[in-house]
């Protein structure tokens, strides 16, 4: 299966199948791991990358845990490729731009990747739809452990296991929930909540991780203490914290309803029927309006549209998906043209079911 | 028949029945006299304006071309009922908000009025769908004739008909035209327009009249000059310069829409789409879709909705007519949701013909 057949589905992460679908878009745990007879991957030259990426395929065709795994070389993609690979969330922006011999191994439903010679020789991802922080560490756990047999992981019995940057010693772990908040936008209470997601040590970041934008009123929250604790407190802890945003946003949502009902219902109509009238729509324009028709679904103010389908939409949309459905370079002009058709055709199949 | 009966429907004027109803809302003539035996109306006390009043509906009550004219003592009104009859284009912004004894007089189509103590004694008026000046006038230029058998009118021969203001006399004429011209503020043409209509000794003004402002793209042009020439004429060359800038509209469509043919249909879809859904509409707003969905129809890019629904729902909206509606006092954001339900039924009717 090459590229260009996989991404004509969407991943399984994508599916609204998993628990509390309508607040969080995804769960994602991801393990780094080094292999401890080369040194990081930024001092290495071409030909140590070249065996690292040996012994970690060798080793993923070996583990019965990661036999449904689909290998990469990022070199021999083409850089829209890579961006769809990025735009995915199966490969980071550090692994999109980097030069040097690097890969990407993940599975049909993209519920597992695995990326070599990142900031880490080894960053294993497992992703699921809805809050399953739980279902998605244990599934990482067992393909850690299998790789664990084959592969020598550099591991202080003190500190844990060592990493390229140090934020990331002792467990390796990053716990991260992308959640949709956008009554606590509209209501300015997300800086609140965000200021006690920080006491707590936890990280808010952008669609695309570190130091990227928040669109479409989505964030990642995630640890940022990853030593001194094991996997399963700090999983507990995030997952707790979560719980509780969730509240603040469902009563921010009761709130916002009934203090200013007519409002919400028109922010939600007039998103919806410009996506479904527009004939041009920037990204960010039309993930705004995805943002509102979400909200106005969830809130039972516009039509059950599956959740399922304005997920898979927010990932069609944006630029490499649309360059690689059209088969060419698109100009930004051109994208904003061909989305607003894509967004348009969409909705009017959702209506004819 | 009393007003409430009345505004059930809506004015001839309205019905889009008229030529270049595309473009041209409506046409008007004015006239207006004075009585020789009186004192211009600033200087009337109130019993001789009770005397004008009385002389002029004795004369409408004799004259043939007057039979079908209902009278309405302004005074008797509400401040309500007073402003429908301004937003209908009945009576002038002057004599809705005047004190003293004041009527006026129109027939059930709108088509004919008679507003009596207003600047002058009598103001006639005669309101046609579409570009229909020469009809217009010859139907008051009757009714003119008429009452100038019972009444003195106060008249010079070598100035023509006195007037309370000197920009008057003469004529006493004033022909307008309201245009619909998006495309021309569109393409920012509008201004090199309105310069050569100046040049011409022609005015532009609002949707109500002098000093009023411009909504909806839609402009009043009107001669300034009444003296020295004969109402044929006045006639003609208003005639001959509207018939200009309908040329100009149509080429700057045509124009818009060779070179930028997606923003035109994003801006009409969008505009059309939030009036069909959006559940808070200013009448600014409305105003401003109602525009772009007229320049929509018009041009093919929506569906064919009768431009008469278009032109009945622009009068609909306003304030009074929203109020009476309801059949009470409306605070302003009562309005706006009033007038978003109003336009989504009527949008939801024209859909189910």
């Amino acid at each position: 299966m090459d590229l260009h057949q996989l991404f004509g589905s969407s991943g399984e992460w994508l599916s609204a199948a998993g628990p509390r679908s309508d607040m969080v878009v995804s769960s994602r745990i991801r393990l780094a791991r080094n292999l401890a007879e080369h040194r990081f991957s930024s001092q290495m030259d071409e030909e140590e990358m070249d065996e690292v990426l040996r012994e970690v395929r060798d080793a993923l065709n070996t583990v019965p845990s990661a036999e449904n795994l689909l290998w990469f070389d990022l070199e021999s993609l083409s850089a829209l490729e890579r961006h769809l690979l990025l735009e995915r969330h199966l490969i980071s922006r550090e692994q999109e731009s980097a030069d040097g011999p690097r890969a990407v191994a993940f599975d049909e439903n993209e519920r597992i990747s695995v990326m070599v010679n990142e900031e880490d020789h080894l960053r294993l991802q497992s992703l699921r739809s809805g809050l399953q922080l739980q279902q998605a560490y244990d599934e990482l756990d067992k393909l850690d452990n299998d790789l664990s047999t084959t592969l020598d992981f550099a591991y202080d019995s003190e500190l844990g296991y060592l990493t390229a940057c140090p934020t990331n010693v002792g467990t390796g772990l990053r716990v991260s929930v992308m959640l949709h908040l956008p009554a606590l936008v509209m209501t300015r209470h997300i800086e609140k909540a965000f200021r006690a997601i920080h006491d707590l040590r936890l990280a808010v970041r952008g669609l695309y991780g570190e130091g990227t934008e928040a669109f479409g009123e989505l964030y990642q929250i995630s640890n940022q203490i990853t030593i001194g604790r094991t996997e399963e407190d700090l999983i507990c802890d995030l997952e707790a914290m979560i719980e509780s945003i969730l509240t603040y946003e469902e009563r921010a949502r009761e709130r916002m309803y009934e203090n200013e009902r007519l409002r919400v219902e028109d922010r939600v109509w007039r998103a919806f029927s410009v996506l479904r009238h527009a004939r041009v729509l920037s990204s960010e324009e039309a993930m705004k309006h995805l943002s509102q028709t979400r909200l106005g679904v969830c809130m039972g103010i516009l039509p059950q549209i599956p959740m399922a389908d304005l997920n898979r939409i927010f990932a069609l949309i944006q630029p490499a998906h649309l360059q690689h459905r059209e088969g060419r370079d698109l100009s930004s002009n051109e994208r904003d043209e061909i989305r607003a058709r894509l967004i348009r055709d969409h909705f009017r199949q959702i209506d004819a079911l």
